[in-house]
C-alpha cells in the first residue's frame, strides 16, 4: 500500500530535477561568504521580498528565533497570532534564547489594531515589560492556513510603527499567501522591518529557510546565525534547491490549495467534524471533531490503517496538508477513506 | 490636605512599634547565615507555611523570579491565571531571568482542571515546550484580589501532580488570604512545592520576601538569590519589622477587607461603573469604567486633586487598595470623593 | 572569648547611632520614586562620584549584574582583571543574567593597555564574541584590596573608548581606594560610563548598594533592577544607614587601613608566608602559606580556636580584612595568635 | 591563476563521487525521525564512536552549543583548554545560549589534573559558580591542530568524573586526532559523556556535524537541536555526503598531515618564523611571526597576491590548513611561496 502522506508539506522528497541541480550545484564555504549558489538565492529572495538583503538559515525555527534576537531584547514581549509557531512549535525556544515573552491575541490567526493596542503594555513604566515587536504568521499554520488579509497586515503593521514597536513577518509559507491572495511576495513583505521565508515545505525543497530585511538587520542576523550554529558550509547544495524550487514550484502550489480544498469540502460536511471553509484557503485543512465522533488520536490510527497519514493537532483537533507528493487522485483517495472512517 | 493613598498596600510606613523592633533587632550576616532576627523569620514562616525550610529575599518579585530558576528549565513552559503578577509586573523577568513562557488561562485569577489540561502542550513531542510547572497567584491582584477557592487549588495542583508538574504558589498577599478564607496559611501552602509571601504588602513591613519549600529547593533558591543579588547582610534589621508585622498585623487584615468591601459597595453603584462586588473579598477593589464615564487617567487624576490616590490598571480599569495606613474614616472619605467624581 | 571577626568588612553591625538614624528615617515607596532618604541618597552619591543620577540596589552583586545588563548584550564579552568579584564571587551571574563571558587578563589586580588590547577579539569577524565592556574593580578584593593606579585606570579606560568598549567600575570598596589614594571618588570614577559602590562593606552599613551614570543609563538600571527583583519598598531605613556611614564612616577607613597594615607587617616574617607587604594598600591582607606551612582550611580551623576568624581564599590562600568592628588591640592580638599558629 | 587554498579544511568542494552520493540519497523527513541517511549516519557514528545513540546537527558550532545546554545549567562554569573553539569562534554562544563561563586553562591545548584541580570553584560555597563541565577539544584548532594525549585524557577525565564533573569531547577534528594516535575515535571517545564530531572539515563534506552519548542525553539534545533550530527536513542529502566521507575520506587524512608536516617543516626555518615542529601533528600550522617579521596581515595580503589563501589567528599569528582539495604539489608551492614572503 502506498502512502499518502497528509502530515505536513515538510515530508515532500525533491524531484530528480531538484536532485540534479543540487548535484551540479556550485559551491563554496558559505562562512567565508563565498558560496555563489546561496548568495545568489540571498540576492534573488531579497529582490522577491522587496528587501536590501538576504541571509539563508537552516530552518524556518532558526529564522524566527534569530528574528527574535535581532529584532528585542531579553525582557521584551512580543504581541503574536495565538497558536503562532514561534510559541507552540519551537520547543520554547522564545524564552530560552531570545529571553521574550510571547503575547498571544485574536482568532484564526489574525487580530486587528484593537487587540493590538489592548496587548501593548503600559509604557513608560518600568514595572510592565516593554512590547517591542509585533509579529505576524502568514500563513498562519494551527489556523488552518489562513492568509492574514493584506489590509489588516497593513493596519496593524502601521499602528505597530506609531507605537514603536518593530515588526516580523514569519513567512515560512508567504508563497501559500501569495499565490492564494494573487499578491507578490513583496507587497506582502512591505509593511516588516524583517521576513523569514522557508524552502522546505510548500516548495518542496529538502531544507532551508532565509531572513531578508535591511542590511544592517541582515549583519546583525548572520552574528546571531552563527551563535546559534545555523552558518554552514558549502550549502550551495540546498540553495540550489532552492532556486530550483522558486523556479518551478511557486505557481504550482495552487494545485496544492485546489487539493486541500476538495478535501475540506468531503470533510465539512461529515458527522461530527467541524469545519468552516471559509478557514481552508492554502494547502492546509484543520478541522475539530465533536463528542461522538472519534478523537483525534483515534482517527489519526484509522486513517493510517488505510494508508493516509495526518496529524493530531490537539485532543480533538486534526490538521492535514497537501502538497507536491500528493496528486490529485490521491487527495481525492484520502478523502475518501476519512469520509468512511468518519461515518459519512 | 492629607493624602488617602489607595494606590497599594505597599506604600505603608512603618509604625513606631515597628521602628523599634527593628532599631533593636539582633543582626548579623546574613550571607554567612549569621544573622538571628533572619534566621528566626525564616524557622517562624517555615512553620506557619507548613513547609522544612525557608529564606529571605529583598522583594517578591524576586521570590518569584528565583522560584522560577528553581523549579523549571529554560525552554519550559509555565501555566498560571491570566494577569498574574509573574507576567505582568516583573519587567519581562520570568523570560529574561528563567528562559520560561508563562501561558495564561482562566478567568478572574481562578482556572480549573479542564483548562489546565488544555494549557499543557502535548508530552513527547519534542517540538513543543514542555509545560514544567503550575503557578497560583493567591490573593489574585489584578483579578481584584480574590482568593482562589480552596477546593479549586487543591484539585489543580493534584491534577499538575499527575500531569508530572511542579506547583508554585505566588502568595505575596497570602496572608490576606489566609484571613478573608478562614483557613491557616499552612493549609493554602499544602498543596505546593514552593510558597513566596511578601512582608512589604497588608503586613506593613518596608521590605522583603520569603520562599518556603523543602530543603533541598531552598538551597537552590539560596544560590539563585545570591546569582539575582538577592543576598544582603544584615537585613534582621528589615527580619525585625516582619517578625513584629506577623504579630501584630496580621488579624488586623480583616479590617483592610472590611474597608475595601465598603469601597466597593460605593463605587458599585455608581453609573459606568463595572464591578461584581463577588470579587472585593479582601483588601483590592478592581473596577471598569464603561464608555461615557471618564476613563482610568481622567478618574485617577481628578481623585488626586481631591486627596485620593488610586491608579488606573488598563484604559479603563482602576485600582484602590486598603491597609494599614488607611483608617476606617479614610475609606468612607474616599468612597464620598469617588462617588461625586463618577456623578453618583 | 570575643571573637575578632576578620573574614569580611561585610560582618560589622550598625552602630547605635547608626541605628538611631534608621530609626528616624523618612520613609516613602521607593518603586513609586518617593522614599525622601533613598532618593537623597542617589543625591549626594550622584554628586560625590561626579554623575548625573544614581540608583538604590540591594547588593554589590546586584549591581554589577545590572551593570552589566544595562552595557551589554548576549553573547558579548567583557575584559576585567583576573580575580574579578564579578567572575569569582558572583555564583556564575554574569553568564546565566547578561549572557556575557568574561575575560580575566593581567595579574595583582591591575592590567595595561597592551593586556587590553590582547584581550580584546578581533572585530568586524562574527565569529568571535564581540568585546563591548571593560570592567575595573577598585580596590580589588582577590588581588588583597589593591588600588588601581589611577594613571593606569585612565590610560585602559581612554583605549577602551578608543575601541568601542563602554567601561564600567565595581567600585564596592571605591571608598578604600579614595582614602588609600587621597583621590575624591569622582575622580576614581571620572572615567567610567557607570560606576557602583556599596555600602554594607568598610562603611558599615546594614546592606545597600548603588549605581551612578548618565540619567539615561540609570534609567535603564531602573528597569533591570525590577526585573532582577531589587527594587524594595520603604528602604529609607536602609538608605538613612547609609547616608550616616558616609558621613561618619568614610575617613576613618584610614584606621582599617592601619591595622590591616600593622597585621601584614605581622604576617610577612612567618615561616611559609608569602606575603608582597606592597599589596596591603588597604583593608585587606591577602596571603598564601608555602608548602611546609599548614594549609588554609587547617590554619582558618586553628585560629578559629583561638578566637580569630579568617577565610580560606584558595587551598593555601588566606584573607584577612579589617573594619569597623575590630579595634586597633583587635588587630594586635589577631597579629599575635596568627603569628603563633605559624610558628613565627 | 589557481588559488591554493589553506585558510581552513572547511573550504573543500564535495568531490563527484560524493555529489552522486548526495544525488542518490534516499531521503523523509529528518523531524519525524524517517530519514533513512541520516539514520544510518546516525547509527553508524554511534559505533564508530562507541556510544548508545547519536544525533546530526547542522554545524560543529551547534553540536557544541547543545552538548554546553544538554550537560549544564544556567551559572554553571566550565574549564576547557585555552583557545578552545567555544570561547573563542562560536560568537559568544556559550554564554548567550547556556548561560555557562567557560574558564580557559592549560596551554598548547592541553592541560593537566592539577590545572584542573585548580580551576575548580571550591564546592558547597553557594557563592562561587558551580564548575560542572569538562570539556577538551582534541585536536585543538588553535594550539596548532595538536592531538591531546590519550594519557592526559584519560587521568583530566577521570579526575573530572571523581569531582562530580560531566565531560565533553568536542570531536571537531576527532578524525585527524584518531589518524596521527593511530587509535579508533571510539578509544579516544571513551572518557567522555558526549562527544561532537564534524563532516565538514578535514572529511570533505559540504556540512554537518554529530553528537553521540548515551540514549537520555541525545534526547535532550533532539530537544536543544530543536529549540536552537538546528532540525532541518530531507538532511538525508547531506547525510550521504558524510557517509561517502567516512568511507573514503578518513584514512587520507594521513596525507593532509603529511603535507602540513612539510609545510610546517619549510617554514620552521624562515627567518621570524615562531613554530615549534612538535605541535604539527595533524593538519594544521599555527605559527608567530616574531618582531622584523611582515605581521599577519601583511603575510596574509602578500600571500594572497602569490594565490595562496592563509589566515591571521592574531596580529602576529597565523594559521596554515591542509585538506582534500590541497594535493603534494600545492602545499609544496604554497611552501615556496611563504618562504620566499618571509625572505628564507
Amino acid at each position: 500500500m502506498s502512502l499518502i502522506d497528509l502530515r505536513s508539506d515538510t515530508v515532500t522528497r525533491p524531484t530528480a530535477a531538484m536532485r540534479a541541480a543540487m548535484a551540479a550545484a556550485e559551491v563554496g564555504d558559505d562562512q567565508y561568504g563565498e558560496d555563489p549558489t546561496t548568495n545568489a538565492l540571498q540576492r534573488r529572495c531579497a529582490e522577491l521580498l522587496g528587501k536590501e538583503a538576504a541571509i539563508w538559515l537552516p530552518s524556518g525555527t532558526m529564522a524566527n528565533q534569530v528574528a527574535l534576537r535581532v529584532l528585542t531584547r531579553p525582557g521584551d514581549e512580543v504581541v503574536a497570532a495565538r497558536e503562532c509557531h514561534a510559541a507552540w512549535h519551537e520547543a520554547g525556544g522564545s524564552a530560552a534564547n531570545a529571553g521574550v515573552q510571547i503575547v498571544e491575541v485574536g482568532s484564526g490567526g489574525v487580530f486587528d489594531v484593537d487587540e493590538l493596542d489592548a496587548a501593548i503594555k503600559p509604557s513608560g513604566l518600568p514595572v510592565f515589560p516593554p512590547t517591542t515587536l509585533l509579529q505576524i504568521e502568514n500563513t498562519h499554520n494551527r489556523a488552518g492556513g489562513v492568509v492574514v488579509p493584506q489590509a489588516v497586515v497593513e493596519r496593524v503593521c502601521a499602528r505597530a510603527r506609531e507605537r514603536g514597536l518593530k515588526t516580523y513577518l514569519d513567512g515560512a509559507r508567504l508563497w501559500n499567501a501569495a499565490v492564494a491572495s494573487g499578491r507578490p511576495e513583496a507587497e506582502l513583505a512591505a509593511p516588516f522591518d524583517l521576513v523569514g521565508v522557508a524552502f522546505s515545505k510548500g516548495l518542496g525543497a529538502p531544507g532551508g529557510s532565509l531572513l531578508a530585511g535591511p542590511r544592517a538587520l541582515i549583519a546583525a542576523a548572520d552574528r546571531h546565525r552563527r551563535m546559534l550554529g545555523g552558518a554552514m558550509r558549502q550549502n550551495g547544495i540546498f540553495a540550489a534547491a532552492a532556486l530550483h524550487a522558486l523556479d518551478r514550484h511557486r505557481e504550482r502550489l495552487a494545485e496544492d490549495h485546489h487539493h486541500a480544498r476538495r478535501l475540506g469540502e468531503a470533510l465539512a460536511g461529515c458527522p461530527g467534524v467541524e469545519l468552516d471553509l471559509a478557514t481552508v484557503q492554502t494547502n492546509i485543512v484543520v478541522f475539530r471533531l465533536a463528542p461522538g465522533a472519534p478523537d483525534a488520536a483515534t482517527l489519526v490510527a484509522r486513517a493510517r490503517e488505510r494508508g493516509v497519514l495526518i496529524v493530531a493537532f490537539g485532543p480533538r483537533t486534526v490538521r492535514a496538508v497537501t502538497h507536491l507528493d500528493v496528486s490529485a487522485a490521491q487527495a481525492e483517495q484520502a478523502a475518501v477513506v476519512l469520509r468512511e472512517l468518519l461515518g459519512a
